[in-house]
Order: structure tokens, then sequence, then C-alpha cells
């Protein structure tokens, strides 16, 4: 019996943003997926509207970051692993709470570095297989994680920082065939978050206007093009931004 | 009769590298290739051998870059270009002789630029197709690129030039619907030319250890999925490199 | 009675750095030094070392940084701070533990944000001066701080998120009239730890090559520039390195 | 008797910039100064502007910069270099000619590589000084230089070029003790030619404003500044803005 390949997500927040899509088009791909998050209500409501869209072998873990082990009885490999875990902190300098940044922090670098340890030693071992790989570790960065501004003294910190940690992983563990990638994402994603923001700035056209914010399914896309690089020619990083997106 | 898309190719060398290796990815999901040279004879034999190989529609096109125009009789889109012209020029500052440097600024600027420029018109005349693209124009860059050396004087003015073409045209042509593009190729790539040298060096297992170069066919992987990029999460720029590459 | 220029330095460590060098050259320059730690007895130890060697005015603060003020009952303004405070956490991923990253958390994020505060606050109430500012808070960065790398995964997280707090202060507050500057230090300081360390490589003119180390005087004299600027042409960012390092 | 030290200064323009303030300020501080221009009348009338400001031993050589070099009668070292020649190319992609960017060229590469390759050469005779240096080569550059943008394909991809060169030189020649720094300007610099435009965009307090453009005469202290780094912390590249530019 062939070992099925899982992904493990970590940051779905409410099942219509990136972390879902990724599940989503991964599941549709023959992945199982294991969902984290650290609130239950929110992961348990992420999982049934996963599965219920059709998708198969959703495995919701209502875990901490940290304590996370995949059920060990299983026949299953991670190959794939998402850190999607965002802190949306922005804000003037001097407004910035000691919680802010304690959540930034968190989000970016304790948590993180704990994902980070569990799935690397995860993916070592993996065989290396046909494409040359033991596993993918993907991160979700901001455009803040370039460049700091004026209300993002907190968010850009843990931006920074995490794709600081996703540039040194690269460079430590592809020598042992693990691929580490991190995607800079420079606009607004289309959620409903977003979409309620949207509405209440008046932008009628923001759901339809593929031009001015990102798909989550497109963005899950270049997250299975990233997945699926052969080892001859790995990509650490790669920015995406709507077409008419102002940079 | 559906118009057939075309891919332009400057600079396809000897026909084992990348520049090829694109054309004939391209040309197996359906579009019309057309090769630009400047040397009629390494045209001719980069065709043929392309042709040969199993693919059909190659045009190539003995003309200078800047007076190039697609045969205006033919019924038929540029929808992609690859800009893949190089200027393998290295060395000591004080070794650099005139001609390395003009050699530079014409492979890296002014045919650059000309090809840039008849693209961007052609592309102009497109309709916005269904993923909300008029044209996708990638070019080949390099980690020289990214950071001058000891040894990349000349090669790196020029490449940090075409870096900076490729980022102003994003953002000029964004609005639009014109997607540019650039890849950072980091690391050697497997041609016949880095194969002799290789063997040189006695590399023996550089063709067979994809660890440690590039294959031409996963780099053409990676300009067919920038091709594909709907309007709502385009990238400028990615990176590639081997996996045991040390950067 | 004019009010003398205050200077504040957190991070003194041993006194033979970067922090006691640049209390040393304002001390000089007449201003009245605060030094900020968080041991007192390495503070007192810096002190003491720092006004033997000749300057008056030094002001040790036993103090943690977050609960840190100024003596109100003195006429006296800070004009100048720097945050010297590092955490030399390097190692392999799988070796840092997560007493690693708090104090790497702790030195370059929450204590850089406390400081951060109280300086911006004690700047704010500053007039602007006859070269156009109320303040410079200058942060001591690191090449760690631009790039990640096999043995930083740590290191490279909080100086990835310093940096970011500086550029968004600087962006912040420059309208404000208050300058904040980043120095990328890329090479070894001269320093008793890196002496000794560098005795035991072997490394017997450590000491006396200028070509190959940092002088802690030499990285002074450019926050002495840096806070000298006037209005019309303010750094942000400068990198300091030896004749000799390889980068 | 003692060998005075020259400076060597490409680029004075009208004699209101930075190049001719660079003049001053050294002239002020005991260097002989030799300018270069390939404008004849223009390098008279910057030469006679300069001197009559009441500094002395302005040397002025019309010369083609390729050809330029010092008399070798007299009792002279170069011992710092200021590549100051820009092309101000602006504006949209499809308007920029062939004769635009040849001048970008020109400026930025060409000439800038020969009148690094004469003044390396020229370094390379001078014994090291007392604070470790045979001599420093500065360049002015640009933000354009960092990104390219909508209006700037050209003079981007000029200055992104000359950034290369910079590093590329500073890397390669660090270890033979020759000094190579860049600047990257990030705002007007307050010149006659600056000034017109602004009053006829009716921007009153242009010149007043110090928080709005930059002085020449600051940017020349840069230079002084990184003309004075000893050998154990030199600085490749730092950025001057305007307190209140918006970056």
């Amino acid at each position: 019996m062939a070992i099925r390949p899982v992904l493990v997500v970590a940051g779905v927040g409410n099942a219509t943003g990136t972390g879902a899509a990724t599940a989503r088009l991964f599941a549709k791909a023959g992945y199982r997926v294991a969902l984290i998050a650290r609130n239950a209500d929110r992961l348990k409501k992420a999982a049934e509207e996963i599965n219920n869209s059709g998708r198969r072998g959703l495995h919701p873990c209502h875990l901490q970051i940290k304590s996370y082990r995949w059920p060990s009885q299983q026949k299953a490999e991670i190959r794939v692993a998402l850190y999607n875990v965002g802190a949306g902190v922005w804000g003037k300098f001097l407004d910035i709470s000691e919680e802010d940044i304690q959540s930034v922090v968190d989000a970016n670098i304790t948590a993180a570095f704990a994902f980070a340890r569990q799935i690397i030693l995860a993916f070592k071992e993996n065989e290396v297989d046909e494409l040359g790989r033991r596993g993918t570790l993907l991160f979700t960065g901001a455009t803040a994680g370039l460049r700091g501004n004026v209300t993002t003294s907190a968010f850009s910190a843990g931006k920074f920082a995490l794709r600081a940690l996703s540039q040194s992983l690269n460079k430590e563990f592809g020598k042992e065939n693990i691929h580490v990638a991190h995607a800079i994402i420079d606009g607004v994603i289309l959620t409903d978050l977003s979409l309620t923001r949207a509405a209440g700035q008046g932008l009628s056209d923001f759901q339809q206007n593929a031009d001015i914010r990102l798909n989550p399914e497109s963005i899950a896309k270049s997250y299975m093009y990233l997945a699926n690089q052969d080892r001859s020619a790995w990509t650490w990083e790669l920015d995406l931004r709507p077409a008419h997106e102002k940079w």
C-alpha cells in the first residue's frame, strides 16, 4: 500500500483564506491534510467547511503547535507543510502595546520555530522521493517582511524575523534535500474578513475585480508549484501581487 | 479558427540550454515558437535540433532583435516572451576590456530594451485573456543581478541593469495587464558547455547529480508556471537553485 | 545655564566593546552619558572603567530597560541613544533551545521596543536644535540582519526584526525630526571576548591587524557622525567592515 | 616636502551641486582638487566659481574621462575620487529613446568603468597611509539604484549598474586597502536646477526648508566622513535623505 502524502497547515483562520485554499487544493491532488490551530472551535468549523466542500481526508488537529505530533499509528508521511499563521498588528509605534508585540512574537517567532522544528524532524525521517525531496516547508510572508513602514513597526519585526527563519532553514537543510520556501504576499487577500472591510469602504468591485486583490486559490497554486519543484531548481522566495497593485 | 499563442525566445545558444528547453516545453503545450538570435547559423541549427526533437511549430527568425517583427500575415498573437540573452564576462576588474563592457551592455541593456519594446507593443494589441493577461514577458537573471562580487564587476553591472528593467516594466505595465517577471538563476545550468567544463574539472557526477546543477527543463517549468499565473497573483521575481547549492 | 545633552547607551557589556567606546567618545565631546544594563555588577564595573579612563559625567543606571526613566530633577536632555544589546546565539537549527529563542526575542524585540519607546517619548519633548533634530536613536545591527544563514536561524530572526524596527521608526518619526539609524556591523569587533577567542584560535595578529577586525572606537566614530548629520541628509543605514573582510 | 593629497571629481555640472560642494569641502581641508568634465566651457566656469569662492588648488581638467591622466610632473597623489556623473533620464518606457539609453549607459557604465579603472590604477601606486588606506573611491548613487519604478526604466538600469560596479570594486580591492563606497541619494538635491524647478511648481519654501531637500554641502560631509574612515571599519553604502522625505 502506497504511503499517502500529508500536508500540514498551520493557520486556517475561518476557512476562507490561504490556509484553507491550500488545504483544499492539496486534498484534491491526493494529499491527506492536517490542520493545526490553537482555537478548537474555529479549527472544527474550518475542517467541516473544507470537508463539506467535497474534499476528503482532512485531519483536524486541535493541538498546540508545540506539542503537535502526527498520529504514529497511521501510514502517512508529512511531505508538505505550510506555516500560515499571522498576527494582524498595525498601528502607530506609540500605540503598540506589549500584548501586540507578544502576539507578533508568538505568531512569527515562537510558534514558527516550534512548527518548523517538528516539520524538519518529520521530513528527516522521509526518504528522498523521485524528485529529490524529503519535504517542502512553506511560509506565508508579506511585504512587511521586506520593508518596515510607518504603521508596521510591530508587524514588520515579526515578518522580517519569519523571513530570516525561512532563509536560514533553506540554507541549512537544502543539503539534506529539504526544501524551504517563502512567499511574499504583496496585497490584500480576498477573504471573508477583507470582503467585509472592503464593503465598509464602499469598494463594490473588490470581490469581482481580480486585478486588485489576491485569490487564496491562486496563492495555493503557487504553493502547489513550489511543492512540485524538482531538486535541480528550487525557489526560496517569490512574490505575489494583483496585476494592478501599486508597489 | 482560434488564434494560436506565440512564444518568442531571444537567446537560444546551441539549443541545449534554458531558451531551447523553454521553446520545447511551450511548443508541447500548443504554442508556436519564434526564436531570435543574431547568429544565423546557430539559430538555424537550434531550430533544427528543436524541431527534430519532435516538437512542431518552431519559427526561426534570423533577425536583429531591434528590427524584429512577427510576420504580419500570420494569425498569431505573441502571448509569452523570454529574454534569455547572456554575456559571459567574468574576470578581475583590471582585466575587463572595453569590448567586454560593450558586450555586457549590448546583451543586458541595448538589446533587452529593444526586445522589451517590441514585445510590450505587441502585447498592447492583445485582448485581455480569461486569466486577465495581455502577455507575459520573462527575463532570465542571475545571482550577479543581486550582488556584485570580485569577478563580476562587468557581469553584475549588466545583470543589475536587466533586473532594474524588469522591475520597472512590471510596475509600469501591470496596470495594463501585462505581466513581467524575472528569474534569478543561482547556480550552474546543465548545458553542453557547462558539461564540458565540469568534465575538464573532473566533476564526473555533474550530469547525473541534479542536487548540484540546474536542469534547463526545470527552469522552463518555472517559466510555464509564471506564464500561467492569473491576474490576482503575479510574481515579479523568484530564485532558482539546486538543492545542495551553497548560498 | 545650557542644558547638557545626554547620550543613553543600552548594552555596555564588560566595557571593552562598542557601547563603551561610544560612551567614551560622546563623553569626551561634552555629553553626559547614561548606561543601562540589566546586570548591576557589570554595569557598575563598566561605569567605573569608563570613568577611570578619564571621561566624566557617566551616569550608571541599574535599571530594567522597560522601567527606565531619566532622573527628572536633572537639567538634561536625552539627545542621542544607542541600542547596543545583543544576544549571541549561533548554532544548528535543531540545537536551538526555547531559551535561546527567548533570549533573542528579549534582546532584539521586547527590550528594543521598550527602549525605543522611552527614547522616542523623551525626544518628543525636546526642541528641534540648530541642525534640525530632536534626537538621534542608533541601533547596532549585524550582517545577520540582512541574510539568514546555516547557523543563524535564531540570531538572524532577531537581527532582522531589529532592522525592521529601526526602518519603521525612521519612516514614522522622521517627519517629527527624530532621526533613527541602523549600523550593520559586518565582521568581528575587537573586544576582550573576541581577543580571547582569537588567541584560542592562534590568531596572533588579531589585535594588531586592523584590516581583519573592527575597532569599537571606529564604530563609535560612525555613531558620532550619524548623530551630527543635519536634517537635510540623514542616513538610515550604513554598513561597517574591516578592509580585508570577505563578503 | 609633503605630498599633497588630490581629490578627483568627475561630474561638477554648473558648480552648484554635489560635485562642486565636495570639491570645496576637500579643498578647504587641504586637498588639491581635479575636476573632470566633458564640456570645456562648463568645466571652466565651474572651476572659476569654485576658485572664486575662496578655495585654492582647483585643477580643471578638460579631458575625456577615458584618457584622463594626472599630470605626472606634479608631486601629488590621488587619494580620493568621486564619480558624480548623472544622466537625468525619466519617462514612460515607450517614450525612452535609443539616445536616452545610450546616455544612461555612457554615464553609469562606460565612463564609470573607465574612471574607476584610472583611479584604481592610481591608488595602487600609493602607499598605505596611517589610517590603512591607499585611496577612497566614492560613487553618487540614487534610490533608483535600489528599485525600478514606473518612470525609471532607463535611469534605474543605469543606477543599478553603477551600484553593482561599486559593490564589486569594494569586494575586489578592499584586500588591497582601497576603499570603495556608494551613497544612495534619496531625495531632491538643492541646486540651481532643482531650485528653478521648485519655483516653477510654486514650492516657495524649497530653498529654506532643509527638511524636504538635500544640501549638497551635507552630502559632501558624508563623503568627507567616508574618506576618513580607518581600515577597521569601512562603509560600502549609506543612504541620505531629508528628514521629512517619505520613503
